[in-house]
């Protein structure tokens, strides 16, 4: 199918990765309707005024029009697709806002990355999550797609080269979403193992934050100025990390081996999530010795981390899923202990013998 | 196995691998003998009289003893462990060196990474190119094993925490070997998967070279004060190279799933030999634009670098394996592209469409 359907794409929240995402999407042609959530305010007030989008530091297409939350219905009103721009802290209110504005026929895109948790340890992906906010017929006269993918928004908003699966369950509508967003710069594969692509792109986050010890353990040990840093610490962890995001999928999704699909989603986005950002941040401040309590309540107070709060939602699910005997006692050793540290204030204190399945 | 037996083990080979390797086996009471190749001869006059290897920068430990080229015999008479301790570019030469030396019994281990290709594209792993030098009943009359995964050799003598494979046709032997190393900051694995950990191993340092071009472009296009580097163009080139691994794995091995200890030697060393290194070094050059022959010839003239040289190699492998029908046309699209930029000096241009299977 050539790249000549031109929709109407209508996207709720207008940070920087849905924002990022409109860049290639006016380009092709696609008439875009951007939202700001109630937190929103100031970004869609300065896009209106001046073009410029605050947090993202770019002029964005002047095709793109913003809108402010209260013309929610006006912006989604005809659109192809109806896309959910939040992250995972907003999901639910992201599903009751698309509730009240999804019509029947219309293509439901997500940016939004996380799971959910039940008391009894079940794991929900979050497309699953915002599906409850709709009635059933509504559900069903819709489709359910989602991207994911190694992705920093500014870069795609700067035409740097980026590779992205899209999945969902209907593969009609994932070659049309495919098409609407294709250009030199965005590279994009269709997969309909949502469930296993969620996963991956959901549990790479916790890892994140496993992934700035090795230099928290450096800034400790006044290592900065050596020779020999602490590479093979931070391999270790960071293949540790690709051994449970694999367990993760295979325990949630009918797809049991890692595709290339699944290598870019798993092992692409945990190698970019580990170079640098929030949730690494605060690994670091935990390798150099210091209680998460006190990196949480002072020294990034107020700080939004999705890794530390998917260590908490997926962390706490280990209990029931290892009483309910679906796991292992000895599996996920590497999410457990993050999940004591952020959770019981533990110190770190890696569990190496306990990695790659234990057996020596 | 309580770590108690104390062996004896002697090395050809006194780069900075090999003798890092001689901390946890002087500190666990072995006796070890160093001996340097023709190439080694200033390095072992260092460690003679003042304990110190140059390059690695340390004291070595006092109990090591470090011989000359000349005194190989001395040095490994009555040994338990004979140790290969060159690189790839020497292993023609050490197989012949341990065919004198070695004896029935003995525990041959290597350290070397890196496979050889014929004229009909059978690739064969290093320690398969030293058992040539071998006669038929000694061959047998030894085991066979080989470490892998991610390892600095620096950090590993700094007493850094490292995760390592141990991996062998013998199980009894591998066993012995980890408990010789085993300390609290060397951990050991052990795999009788030899043939597929070896060529994850090998295959890693491909793509090092490959981990060099993002920053390359941004040098070309004076980039570097940008706020939006290119990390999604290098999450996209390391997870096809974990996709080409992973084929190659495929390929060579009766393993046909990526292990966790899979994943340590792949992902995890692939991951930490993206981070720098005279591969990547190469690469950079390339993606500024510079031809590969004026890289070799003029910027990094006289550099070893064994990512290149393992492109030559088994990139050379593809045309006949394809020919022969082995693999597909589709296969290793990463591989062909870095096989022509090395060997047909052509310009970057990266082959995105073609990657993750190629199915959009």
């Amino acid at each position: 199918m050539a790249n000549t359907e031109k929709a109407k794409v209508a996207i709720i929240g207008s940070g920087i990765m849905a924002t990022a995402l409109t860049f290639p999407l006016a380009e092709n042609g696609h008439e875009v309707h951007l939202v700001g959530t109630h937190l929103d305010r100031d970004i869609i007030d300065s896009i209106q005024k001046t073009g410029i989008h605050p947090n993202l530091g770019l002029k964005i297409p002047s095709s793109v029009k913003a809108y402010q939350l209260e013309q929610i219905e006006e912006a989604f009103d005809g659109a192809d697709v109806a896309m959910s721009g939040v992250n995972s802290f907003g999901v639910d209110w992201v599903g009751e806002q698309l509730a009240k504005v999804v019509k029947p026929g219309m293509m439901v895109f997500s940016i939004t990355k996380g799971m959910q948790a039940d008391s009894e340890g079940n794991l929900a992906i979050l497309p699953e999550v915002i599906k409850k906010y709709f009635p059933e017929d509504l559900v069903r006269s819709v489709t359910w797609s989602a991207v994911v993918g190694p992705s920093i928004a500014g870069e795609v908003a700067v035409h740097h080269d980026t590779c992205v699966v899209f999945c969902g369950e209907d593969q009609a509508s994932l070659n049309r979403l495919a098409n609407m967003f294709r250009t030199d710069y965005y590279h994009v594969w269709t997969s309909t193992d949502i469930v296993g692509m969620e996963v991956a792109a959901a549990t790479k986050n916790i890892y994140a934050f496993a992934a700035g010890f090795n230099e928290g353990i450096r800034d400790k040990n006044r290592e900065q100025n050596d020779r020999y840093v602490r590479f093979n610490y931070g391999s270790a962890v960071f293949a540790q990390g690709q051994v449970e995001l694999t367990q993760f999928m295979q325990l949630l999704s009918d797809n049991q081996v890692l595709s290339p699909k699944h290598l870019l989603v798993g092992s692409g986005d945990m190698f970019v999530t580990s170079m640098g950002g929030r949730n690494v941040k605060a690994g670091r401040y935990v390798g150099a010795g210091i209680p998460f309590s006190e990196v949480r309540d002072v020294h990034m107070k107020g700080v939004t981390m999705e890794g530390v709060a998917a260590i908490k939602v997926i962390g706490g699910a280990m209990a029931p899923l290892t009483k309910r005997g679906i796991i292992k006692e000895t599996d996920f050793p590497l999410l457990r202990h993050l999940y004591d540290i952020i959770v019981n204030d533990k110190p770190l204190n890696m569990p190496w013998e306990k990695f790659f399945d234990g057996e020596k």
